[in-house]
């Protein structure tokens, strides 16, 4: 066997205790039963220890230390180089601090369900600053330069520094806070044809239906309920989404299953031949979310799309929405109105939910702010930006269940995803002939062709910038998406 | 840390994975899309490889001998000896050869699965032969005395050997046969009434509502539906049943639920304090299905039971049932005959089935039998003891999972089971007033708490010949199985 052949077969390994993780997690959500959460943990805990033991042990170093004077082709290359960067990362932290880390993390997330259904963050609080500090230490174990709060972006999107996303998020205050100001006084759109009674086994068989037109493999996937829509896979071959349906809402089955959808498309769309490699994995979380991002706003809440899709969907709801135009639906998907929760906010208001918690996280990493004054500060940043009156902690400081996950820094790459999905969805307009229309005529496959062809099998093959590069000509550039908001959103609000 | 306690956590810690890997089968069986199979069957043998690398590593040696020395409990040490012996036998079998065997057995399931579908037993015929070398090497890495199906038998049976096998499947044939002969001679009862037309979700709801009344905790454990009815756990708070429905054949639901409840209650009752450990695990096999067996056939086959039960059964299927008494329907899930399937046979015809799997495993681990004439000596053998004329392999050689499963050794502790159900429930009734008017009331909980007390609790305390005698005064007699069968289908058959 080969040295190349010695180290696929290990990370491949380390590959499948992940992805055994991944399922245990799956059916942590979806399926297991109330009483076993403890033992679950513990379960959870194991194999994470595991897998970072494995990929931590001496052996891989060796193997990545003799395959650097190896000849390489190209991809063996960015195998390689990438596992070696996570290796070195990775040696950098104690297989007894990432146990210690999973534990609180449960530890973490069983309070903060408690405390959201009790709206009293102060249940959450204790395990929040313990893991808070345990997060705190992760970063002086993996090192940064000038943030400390690097250290945590750069898990999720590689690279990304706070002096790029001041940049970035000096871009959403400067250019998308007076549009959507403007929008705010213009005549008000309706979106009450969404809130109706819809089915909930109509909305399920709909959002299946939906997956399948996306070019989503059932064969290689399957949709069940949870309470936070999610995907995750446990290989090219096995991809599962999640959704959410609200029998008075229609739109929270609609977006969570064509944002989970492009997400699992991404996954599907991966070499499974690469399994275990870094080229057989997503990119960066930004690049992961440009694609939900792409599917469920340039495509999902465009006119186009509706206008050849509507139609069934009146079929369906003959009773709630046989009087309404597939213009009367696209606009009230589009209502902009400020709303405390993000995960239901328009796509523009949406990128102040991620500046407040930006803000926010910078300056915990920062150590200026403390969890004991987290809640006050939320809702001051929700009154500066979004002028909402935070009515209690549930749809304040605890909506979000990524702070009880140990995640900080991940909230900056929804936005990213955004920016790089309308940079990528212009580009892809340039390059497919009758790509719209196509997608008018309830054929998305070009669409899904191009982003297979250009983004999702390459996996870490180059770096986010260098795909981006590659892909549109340039490094991510907030423009596309203030050009797409500006010409979208004039002809709904007749600016 | 005491040294008992990093014991105790290392175990732990080989039991999350083995719990992973349960998860992953688990999932495989109810809810894993298609194209996934071979990359589940990769991470099912990375898990296996792991955790018997983990066993049998001389970090486990080290703990365990240093035990050996120290002031233990009772408890701790039926914990250590049991353990000491499980890492001996596995520190024999090298991980590379476990994991090889994972990989096998992956393969042979698909090929049975295959074969079974077009029944034809030349497609599963060389991936058996292949796993057949592999358990016959396994044979001798683990040592036996006598016959190297000893070997096999030892892993499901503790202590169980052919002599002791010859032994009691001789009073099978000695005393069984002709008591069956005698009731074929009988007028025959009618099963009529169990092939109707039953409802799909009504029989999924009632056994839900079956489940309940026997005591199992849905908050510890959860149905879903299988082809393969099975139980499987992740810890004593999460013991999971699957069922299977055939709406044109009531018993397949009724007797897969209850017999499935019953390994469920078993693992409900053993004590989630001794996760990972010996005493927190079952016995052996054959007490594990003398829990089945006691539930489907003493408790879930008796007019006592359905006196009290069928009643609600009627309610729920009032077209189907109206017109029969609780005695008819007794005797049609009573009706003895010669069948072809194992599962759906009576409890009586059903230990010739279990002879003919025994007979076969024993001649194939002397390489008396090869594989290529397995077909020929299974069909000769359901000619010989059940007068059967076999159609096709489907329902011949390729009907149990078993073997793809590279379980030899694992039939005959059906049989064990079902005789010690028979002693075990004798001495309940003995044991408990009341037991018999309360199941007749449709409270079983007398009964399940004698079970949790006597069995259930002790978990691997004591051996199956030492628990046999604490609970009934002896070790396991097939006299108790042929006085309940006597008695019992002496009133049936009017004998």
């Amino acid at each position: 066997m080969s040295t190349y052949q010695k180290f696929t077969e290990r990370m491949q390994k380390i590959a499948d205790i992940s992805h055994a993780s991944a399922l245990l997690q799956w059916d942590q959500e979806v399926y297991m039963p109330p009483k076993s959460a403890r033992r679950r943990a513990q379960q959870l805990s194991t194999l994470a220890g595991m897998a970072h033991e494995m990929f931590t042990n001496d052996e891989t170093g060796k193997l990545l230390e003799s395959l650097a004077a190896t000849n390489l082709s190209e991809i063996e290359k960015a195998n390689v180089l990438n596992a070696k960067d996570e290796y070195e990362k990775n040696k950098k932290v104690p297989t007894e601090f990432v146990e210690k880390t999973s534990v609180a993390v449960s530890r973490a997330f069983q309070s903060w369900d408690k405390a959201k259904k009790a709206k009293d963050f102060s249940i959450f609080a204790p395990d929040l600053e313990a893991l808070l500090e345990l997060k705190l230490q992760e970063c002086e174990y993996l090192g940064y330069e000038d943030h400390p709060y690097n250290a945590q972006l750069d898990i999720y999107e590689k690279n990304m520094t706070v002096a790029k996303l001041e940049v970035m998020f000096g871009q959403v205050k400067e250019q998308l806070f007076p549009f959507i100001e403007k929008i705010y006084k213009a005549p008000q759109v309706s979106d009450e044809l969404m809130f109706q009674d819809y089915d909930r086994d109509k909305q399920w068989a709909y959002g299946i239906e939906f997956l399948q037109q996306m070019g989503y493999d059932m064969d290689a996937g399957r949709q069940d309920v949870s309470s936070h829509p999610f995907t995750t896979n446990f290989s090219a071959t096995d991809v599962r989404v999640t959704t959410r349906i609200n029998d008075q809402d229609l739109s929270e089955m609609l977006w969570s299953t064509i944002h989970e959808g492009g997400h699992a498309l991404y996954e599907q769309g991966l070499k499974d031949d690469y399994y275990g490699l870094p080229t057989g994995s997503y990119l960066t979380l930004g690049i992961h979310e440009s694609q939900s991002r792409l599917w469920e706003n340039n495509v999902g809440r465009s006119l186009n799309f509706w206008q050849g899709n509507f139609g069934r969907l009146q079929e369906i709801f003959p009773k709630q929405l046989s009087k309404y135009t597939a213009e009367d639906f696209f606009k009230a998907m589009n209502k902009v109105q400020p709303s405390p929760i993000r995960t239901n906010a328009d796509e523009l208001t949406y990128h102040f939910h991620i500046l407040i918690r930006y803000e926010i996280e910078k300056e915990l990493f920062e150590r200026k702010l403390q969890v004991k004054d987290l809640k006050e500060k939320w809702n001051a940043m929700y009154k500066k930006y979004l002028n909402w009156e935070v009515k209690d902690d549930a749809e304040g400081v605890l909506q979000d269940i990524h702070w009880s996950h140990g995640s900080f820094g991940y909230f900056p790459t929804y936005s990213i995803g955004s920016f790089y999905a309308a940079q990528f969805y212009h580009q892809a307009v340039q390059d497919v002939h009758g790509l719209e229309t196509g997608i008018q005529a309830k054929d998305s496959s070009k669409l899904l062709q191009w982003l297979r062809e250009k983004i999702h099998q390459h996996g870490k093959l180059y770096t986010a910038d260098e795909l981006c590069k590659r892909v549109t000509g340039e490094v991510l550039n907030f423009d596309y998406f203030m050009q797409y908001a500006v010409q979208k959103y004039a002809t709904i609000y007749a600016l």
